[in-house]
């Protein structure tokens, strides 16, 4: 389901990917009920459904209604209901609502998906060539939207999941995939040198306005660890008092420690839960995900962390974390693993615009620039990423306390 | 559907009735999805899916658990996720997130059910005449703890309905039942003489502790009107600014009517509401209901009021609520209309104790007392009340503020 | 400095009643600095310096506007800023932002309450007769409504001082007064009759609409106890897990226990309370009251309660609370003591209107009626209260969670 | 009262230093009563006392209880209530809560001041060289945070004032100093090329943590304005609708603008305002500063913006902010003015730690560090910043939807 991107992608290619990237946001759906896929377990989480239809609603809105002529839309009351942030297209269904929506039911959203699907490619099988390179973007970007809400559709579900006191797994436990790695043991330091460095998407190929324009920074030398952090450190810390120490803290992350009762990562169950009762498990933390309850994996990366926890281990283990820029200059270093695939990584880097940033034209203003405040990147990408969906220069973001991603870290330290 | 109460019920009217009771919740939930079942729109309702399930725990707790010998539990997870408020009972899930329980599915809960079902129906077969003084009164409770919840299925539901944009109805429009029907004009006022009456629930047949003990009351004399509040009635009093006018209102009415900005009663749309864009409709009130939406029909009885509007709408007609005891002792009265089966009635009177009131003994001690404070006595039952499940001695209690029941008024004033 | 209730007071004797209860205000207020009497504790309470002002503002806009011809108001911003709740009066200074007044500064509020005294007291020199019918019942009032304030100004500022972690004292702990007398022991239970009760005020003399019209009720048989309750008594309660046992409490109660993690009165200190770190206290609980930090005094009066700790105490105890009604038909028997002077008194009877109500005409409309809900009765006065004040059948009110008052109970039981 | 700062200050320098600094704080309180040092108007804001008596404590705690043998402290239990946010200093009253400390009086306060004052004379007097090294370090930075916390006295206090519907001047109108000066017509772009610039403190002298280590960075090619942006081109952004448009604003920052009911800057009034209803002014906006209430000056920068409002602004400008860097690096363009001493200035740059960054040791790690996410540096300095205070390596920082500082903005962009 990788996203090819050739230089000059044909209709065709276009086309397969198109039902690809499609369909698969369908899978993610499959093992979920209808009354799973409806329900929302907070107002930064969105339902299933939603997703679905809101991936739709982005190509019937910005795609097939200024673009495909004599297009009827599938139910003019969906452009209120399925409109995510978007100011410039007027009202829209208040967010912490959406779990309120049992109405399209599932069977109309997956109708609603046909609908638009076949008109997509009915615009794209007669598009001329001076309509595909206004459409070709277009349908680009789509694409690369619905690709961030499959993410998010799992992310989402979990919390959902977690949320009930059953704890039910979104997969078999012994199914296929959405499992992370182990790390490789020892952790080791990479030495990286100062300097000039090059930042932001290189020219060709799909990338997000955020990630540009290109442009070098300036990074003193450092040391960057060649793996992840897992969990068996961070029960480290755990154990060590990490969430009684305020020293270790960013002053708003003690006070969301406080306030929250957080006491190890979002999904970690102690021996003696209560949820635990009827499961019969051993001693020791029980990880909550995708597989539903299983023993910590000490070698598997943490996840599930907020900034305010990654910045205190690091803390902690007397060091801090990586700035965005070198996470990325360290991309294509020799010896180091684990930079996609695992987790997102929180980097020490606050989610401002590139010198020179400009955002998209359109509707697709609102995509990224207007979230360039208060928020932190995260580097890389998560076993929930849709493969081939990241890019180095990819720079993901969420507020600080924000916990319910596959989230972890990297270390680093000055030299 | 009507509960009969025999003076002796023989098991056998006992188990038709107990059928009867429980095949109607079923039929309740049919025209809903299970979507629609699952959901809970603001944390006083609950999903359908969770009022068939609790009613289902209350029979195994209260009566199968404590006197079915060797009764294997569906699963005794359910135990915290059905318990509604019973504290003696341990802890339960917390009434704000009901709405998360997508697991156990609705295929469960009515497995859960049938489970529940045979056991009782196992119970009733075999009970000896010693079990049966004992199994009988918890059955009874069982039945009416259960008829209460069918109304809230309804009511909750409409919650539901009533906050998706799109306005689904729960049933047709021209399907049957539960519509309100029209109240005869012109409304008259019945004198009624002052003096001692006997309040509270006659020996004999079911009725809850809170209705008891039967006690003299003295009246002043005073007059009652012989019908409710129309709709027409009320839409006058909005268009007269009755929302807009803080004299005709308690204090902490009129901080909601700004709180929350009413302008009407729950349902209502005005006009030019954008909900109605799509509809076509002519201008006017329109009203949604069970049906869905339709226009305000005048002489239907108004609905979905909160004390502070009935309160405020007797206020501007120069009237009163009458008390709870006006309201019972005039509940034979001649001429006298409506004063069951269309809204409940809002008295002006505090859910106090009676005087000598205990509660139940064991578990059900928490059915009723303990809410005995902050709250408004309505008597009468509504549209959505199972027809024979209330009394003229049925006490209804519900906060000032709540509006998203079947309620309304009656008018009274000194003479 | 007893309200003298003549049945024709001659301004003489008024003139000398308004200079008596406006003086107190000011003794009142004496030990407390200009920053002491400008700060707001909580949303319920006021500043002592708005209370000074607001009484002032009550005969400036009630009497001295529409009666007193050629009146010039002390500041025409004043009318903004030292309304309570006047809804009739127009918009006013946020409740809760009292306490940001720190102008007009509190010798300013002296010069108002100067500049209307002294108007006041000509437009009684002047009064011609027909005046005086107007005059009299509005300066009546007025004074009712000062020494109501004057309560306030004490169990506010006393909670103000209590929010501080120095605990200072309002008076010195040596000096005079304000001093909870000891309940005699043992506790005797009075047998009551039931039957027909005469309640409300007796005509002649100064009433608040509330407790009108005079009605008759009919009461059963029952018992109440000679005395208070005492903190002795409640620190039982305490000791034996009162605050923990769910099965004692009101619903609402429970929650508040939980919610505010509510343990013992509302100013009582654990032994171990930091707060009395610097103090060389020993073992024991600690009371915070007018007079600083004192030993619990078992046979005083317990104060400080909820109505929920109040009814809490008595399902305690094997008892219930009197209702208000009890409270008054018992009011003269023989043998009862501490019915007024010490605490006010929490009964079973919520805040409603009486048969045949009408609440004062004009402005003061608003003076009571509006809160007929929601809140609970308290009979009796006390040692807060000017002396003089109340009446049997006076009837106090507050919501059932509200705690800074002098508030403690009577048992009383069913017979 | 500018700091000076030779690089090896006699201790009588210091000493003279020391004196003017504490004296400073005590000037800017004078214009206001007990009654307006007391008060606390929002929790970010602190009372003017509070600020005299932390200062204090700071100085006590930090420098004389570690450092001067034999320190008596004034009252150990301000220890408790005079710390803001040292973690490792234990428990502290809870910052909303700073309004509520009538006791210690403000004459407490004062004899608080120069008792530690006196202290810290006679630890200078009598500093050998060895203590020397210790002493001086802390003791400057105890000078610098109190006028930081002088700063604040006055914008804490024009918010309380504010609060006030009588918007009281803190200074009288036609008195000295503390206005902001005219901007220079024309707006002037000044072109900055790119390349690498050294920011950050230069050896030598006093700064803060934040501020160091001194680094390169990389910079292109841009022009800055040649001064702040003032309230006549602000009144032009307000009057073209730029409160309505959300195109124009972060996303953040237009739920702010909704949630909050922003329609101009913080203390702008419209000339229909009813507080301004006995003043007589003449149309137009009013601004409410130091000196009280006074028509909009429309060549005087404007202040008390947010973030949000700034980037909004210079969006609707066809500009952006400038980041820290080339602020800083335009400090000494010729040709630039008001870079402080009017307003301090918004920049597009969060608030991350410097490549390198250390914070100091001891208690004063958590000076600056800890805050270090969510928040906006800002530059330059402000009317109401200490003379001398400042430096242009200086990094002042807040929330973004802060406004009530002495805040503005110069614009920049792209080349």
């Amino acid at each position: 389901m990788n996203l090819i991107r050739p230089k000059l992608p044909a209709a065709e290619a276009l086309r397969e990917l198109f039902e690809a990237v499609r369909a698969h946001s369908l899978e993610l759906a499959a093992p979920l009920s209808a009354e799973d896929q409806c329900i929302q377990s907070m107002p930064d989480a969105s339902p299933t459904k939603w997703h679905l239809a809101h991936t739709t609603w982005f190509f019937e809105t910005v795609l097939l209604q200024p673009h495909a002529s004599g297009y009827q839309a599938f139910d003019p009351r969906f452009h209120y209901l399925f409109n995510s942030y978007y100011e410039a297209l007027g009202p829209r269904h208040p967010r912490p609502q959406r779990g309120l929506l049992t109405r399209p039911s599932l069977d109309e959203v997956h109708a609603y998906r046909r609908h638009v699907d076949r008109a997509v490619l009915a615009l794209l099988a007669h598009a001329g060539e001076a309509d595909w390179a206004t459409i070709e973007p277009i349908l680009t970007l789509g694409l690369h939207h619905e690709q961030q809400h499959q993410e998010l559709i799992l992310t989402d579900i979990l919390h959902a999941l977690w949320c009930n006191p059953l704890l039910p797994a979104y997969r078999a436990p012994g199914g296929p995939g959405l499992r992370l790695a182990s790390s490789p043991p020892p952790l080791n330091w990479l030495a990286r040198p100062g300097g000039v460095a090059e930042v932001g998407h290189v020219q060709g190929g799909f990338a997000f306005d955020n990630e540009m324009p290109r442009h070098q920074v300036l990074l003193r030398p450092h040391a960057i660890a060649d793996r992840l952090v897992n969990c068996g450190e961070f029960a480290q810390f755990v154990a060590d008092g990490g969430y009684q120490r305020p020293e270790l803290w960013l002053s708003d992350g003690w006070a969301a420690v406080q306030a929250q009762g957080w006491r190890a990562p979002a999904y970690w169950l102690a021996a003696d839960d209560p949820r635990l009762a009827h499961e019969g498990v051993p001693g020791g933390w029980q990880v909550f995900g995708l597989h539903g309850v299983r023993p910590l994996e000490p070698e598997a990366p943490v996840a599930q962390l907020s900034f305010f926890e990654a910045a205190a281990y690091a803390e902690w283990a007397g060091a801090r974390l990586p700035t965005e820029f070198e996470w990325e200059a360290a991309h294509d270093a020799p010896d180091i693993t684990q930079m996609s695939g695992q987790v997102w990584q929180w980097t020490r880097s606050s989610y401002d615009p590139y010198p020179g940033f400009r955002p998209l034209a359109g509707v697709a203003a609102e995509y990224n620039g207007k979230f360039m405040v208060g928020q932190l990147v995260l580097r890389g990408g998560s076993v929930a990423t849709p493969p081939g969906h990241t890019r180095p220069s990819y720079r993901n973001f969420f507020p600080p306390a924000a916990r319910w991603q596959f989230s972890g870290l990297r270390l680093a330290k000055d030299l």
